[in-house]
């Protein structure tokens, strides 16, 4: 099951940004399960990355070559997760980074690597090391759909964003892919993302615009609360448009960071859209809270309440249970009277009870719509939050009962 | 579905507390929904409920009438929660009050009532005070187990737990009764549950022994991570046993709480035990955390994971889940290499990855039985918490994609 239309962008491509596919046939014979990245020498490079205390090996090696801030070569395997391995995860990780530094002639720290699929497995790095030389082979700009494809595990379908603009006669790119479905929660990364650009952006401020932009895209998701252990994401400026994108130039950077977040944004969707089981898509709005603190507890614990994700999946206009979750979000001093909840536009709570208005059958053409809107309006102050969720079907139960992940 | 076998213990009645259960037909014509309580005169009564902001509107009243420290009447219907209800509600539960102390003689504050069931539906008050005389008629000190299945909701079977003991000489009971299945985590007090015992113990005792029990029973157990609106527990000491508990005796005190612990602990199992869905009853411990509070949110974070209740649903000793959790629950400066993760027996994990002496069949052989235990031990301090659930199976989807609760 998934949300919404099963298509791909078009994919702009971004000079000097190569991709190549191939399979390793590390879990599955013949998939293509492997992507090598080339990023053009003169890039930027800025990367997020889980916050699990667990964090998988290629994650630890991605830290530490980060430290370079830059990379020329990403590579990511799909299949096994390299997580929970311990020092054999990490020797692999870094045979993999030598094997690429060796076959494109630059050193390991400049290799960045990825991996994603079964936890607590030895990674079979004899199969990737052997398949590197096709997937330098198979390099090429207009790779990303091939890529998009070669880095999904329990997704049922590959997930893009793609967009152009142009400022003082010269056309910017931004492009990206990621993979996620199931283990989505992220916690200042995101599952796996790769977004190129042919804008030139240091790396200081791209990494803060990275950041920034995840906070309100790729951590703004959730379809089971579970934070992954190999959760990356991956930016890279190549500076090939010849546009430079710095604080000089106030209404560029704007207008850059407003295609960047949309392109981070729409791939942030892509993957709760593909949610595990999912059927719908649900956008949890907090208004009018008095922090971002409680403005998130009260939309995460809607979010993830598994009753709320039930009537969903039901197309039930429960608004009790999203009543019960707002006021065991531990809001402090919370004033019932003084709130609202709506369904898409309808409201069903005000003055602590159901609102006089609400008729049933106006909640249920909301909740009968495949995107539904929840919003919580607090009137205690001024902050506003939005997460993006699932609904909770038997089938989220059946894929995770059956697939070890 | 449920764990374990479906028995009700021996109850042992309590000396001068009657139960009458009835039917008022509030959401099934003919079903016994309908249960009142008398509390001899001389006895104390402690409560504690829910800490849910939008709590019920009987909880409001309970919590009102409480200031007393008395009660003499409890009653309890089933079938709808009067919880979102507003104004109508509050009028709804005072009235069943007023009714019940009409007919007992006593004063309306003597009268705590108690409802569970859909949200957001009116209360039929007009039937619960129609089928009050019959529920007078019924009052027997043998009725527990018509009371243990007259509260029930989706429930699958009835809950009790009953232990007596003797001291000097002397018979002491202690019996409850409780029901809950969904929404199910408790916070500072319980879904419902009524115990008493014919001990005498003063009231302000008697509510710190249950404040001390509820929170290592009913406020340890989850199924679904959502508070009720209408939880509530309450402990009845009706004294006729002529045995005064008290800091006098410290030998009787304890032996007293012992059994009060135990009684209310097993009560909050039977609830786990017929979780909506469950097939694995699942006892979650954290040792040697360094505070309550990192050990408990180890404990919850495993306790409500998806991917970590499907595993268990599929009997799949996937330790790379749990690894997975006790990473992202925030614990501060986490040590990976001195943590160690239990299936049952069976270490899964330790130096930062899967146990050197772990085999998958030993794995599989704790999976695959009805009752599992997960133990993480932090080594970094000195505390340990316990908390139960269940596993999470598509019968959880479709119990709460079929049922407005």
């Amino acid at each position: 099951m998934a949300v919404g239309p099963d298509t791909l962008p078009e994919f702009y491509p971004v000079a000097g940004f190569k991709l190549g596919t191939t399979s390793a046939g590390i879990k599955t014979p013949g998939r293509q399960d492997l992507v090598l990245m080339e990023v053009p020498e003169e890039a930027s490079v800025a990367g997020v990355f889980t916050k699990n205390a667990f964090c998988a090996a290629p994650v630890q090696i991605c830290k530490r070559h980060m430290e370079l801030k830059t990379a020329r070569y990403l590579i990511v395997n799909t299949g096994n997760a390299n997580a929970g391995t311990g020092q054999e995860g990490w020797d692999d990780g870094a045979l993999t980074c030598k094997t690429v530094a060796d076959l494109m002639g630059v050193t390991d720290a400049e290799v960045l690597p990825f991996s994603t699929g079964v936890i607590g497995e030895k990674l079979p790095v004899e199969k990737i090391v052997a398949a590197l030389p096709a997937a330098k082979e198979a390099l090429i700009e207009t790779g990303w759909e091939a890529a998009a494809s070669g880095i999904l595990t329990t997704d049922t379908r590959p997930k893009g964003a793609s967009e152009q603009f142009t400022y003082n006669g010269q056309t910017i790119t931004v492009t990206g892919i990621s993979k996620g479905s199931g283990m989505i929660m992220p916690n200042m990364a995101t599952m796996l993302g790769y977004v190129a650009t042919d804008a030139e952006v240091d790396q200081t401020l791209l990494q803060s615009l990275l950041t920034a932009s995840t906070d309100q895209s790729f951590n703004r998701i959730t379809v089971d609360s579970d934070t992954s252990t190999n959760d990356s994401c991956i930016l890279v400026a190549t500076g090939a448009s010849g546009v430079k994108v710095d604080a000089e130039d106030a209404a560029l950077l704007a207008q850059f960071t407003e295609v960047l977040n949309r392109v981070m944004r729409d791939l942030a969707h892509a993957i709760v859209r593909d949610g595990e089981g999912a059927t719908k898509f649900v956008t949890v709005q907090v208004d009018s809270a008095a922090s971002q603190q409680e403005a998130l507890a009260v939309a995460y614990d809607i979010a993830h309440s598994p009753l709320v994700k039930t009537a969903l999946y039901a197309s039930d206009p429960n608004w009790g249970r999203i009543l019960a979750v707002v006021g065991r979000a531990g809001v402090e001093n919370l004033d019932l009277d003084a709130l609202q909840i709506y369904l898409g536009d309808v409201c069903i709570v005000e003055n602590g009870g159901r609102a006089a208005s609400y008729t049933e059958d106006a909640g249920q053409a909301v909740m009968d719509q495949e995107e539904i809107g929840i919003r919580v309006v607090l009137n205690r102050g001024d902050v506003t939050e939005t997460v993006w969720t699932t609904d909770l079907s038997q089938e989220y139960v059946s894929i995770n009962a059956d697939y070890r992940s």
